[in-house]
């Protein structure tokens, strides 16, 4: 049987990204690998990389998000955790024969480019649980997302926490010395 | 700086191990890899293994304990995550330099022989986090452990599910092969 490969990140829902790094990037090391605006989930995402996984601080924008509403009615704290496996599609056709109830029967384009599952809480005693398949084209999607989020965070400056800004700012510059380059 | 090496687990409250085990080994196709009855935490725990990290699961076994009240309160989910250090005291100094509010201050023997210790959910925003140093001894203590609680299991049957007894009496004949061919 096929199995979950690796535990690739958790999310936490968050109200502060800057107060959040404080802990997770400050106190325990984590590096921040990766910003992104999520507009139809009405919200940021930062994921902070160990190295080997990662730890993902998902801030709502939206009032009325599903983010949000899990923010107001259990604060912040753990929210999913994300495995990944091998073959995505199957691995979701398996689990619906057996009565697993899912969010997204086929795999969805998710944060970075991932292709993605979620995992009904019902079925799972109370976790929301996210299925990742590693994709080849994925590291170019994350790179063009992180871009636009640079662009449109330094042009308009008001959704994304300040504390991402400096980040943000040097994927940027790193961005135009390659178009320099070109 | 030190940073966190690796996710090792993550730590969800169940109230019934066996219906948990459809989803979490069934489903997904981690695989048992170690139970253990802690008194001291009024719960049983098993390990679920992908092969690189666990899925702890969480089923109190005392109504008065705190892994209960949790399970009261909030229902089944995620309760824990826990991350790999390499130098645990010297991180616990650290932080608690930085103010984080530790709920260990120095490092603790926890299950499976693992030596760890709990940072306070009010310092990492709603999270409780536990982490953990792998030392030299620690797979000799959980063998012990879970030789104990297997004898412990099967003669007095009845702390433990039933979907975990197959695994202790496999592992209670493995000990028991050993004990012979010693």
């Amino acid at each position: 049987m096929t199995s979950t490969t690796r535990i690739n990140h958790i999310g936490l829902v968050v109200d502060d990204i800057d107060e959040a790094l404080k802990f997770w990037r400050d106190g325990l090391g984590l590096k921040v690998a990766y910003v992104e605006d999520v507009p139809g989930q009405g919200a940021v995402v930062a994921f902070l990389s160990n190295g080997n996984q990662e730890v993902e601080l998902v801030k709502p924008t939206d009032e009325h998000s599903g983010i949000s509403r899990f923010l107001q009615e259990r604060g912040p704290g753990m929210h999913h955790i994300c495995l990944e496996v091998v073959d995505l599609a199957g691995y979701l056709e398996r689990l619906q024969s057996m009565g697993v109830e899912l969010i997204n029967a086929e795999p969805v384009l998710g944060t970075g480019g991932r292709l993605i599952a979620f995992i009904h809480p019902k079925s799972t005693h109370g976790v929301l649980v996210e299925l990742y398949e590693l994709t080849p084209e994925e590291p170019e999607i994350r790179l063009a997302l992180a871009g636009e989020l640079a662009d449109r965070a330094l042009i308009q400056g008001q959704r994304v926490a300040a504390g991402v800004l400096g980040f943000l700012r040097g994927l940027r510059q790193d961005q135009h010395s390659e178009d320099d380059t070109n």
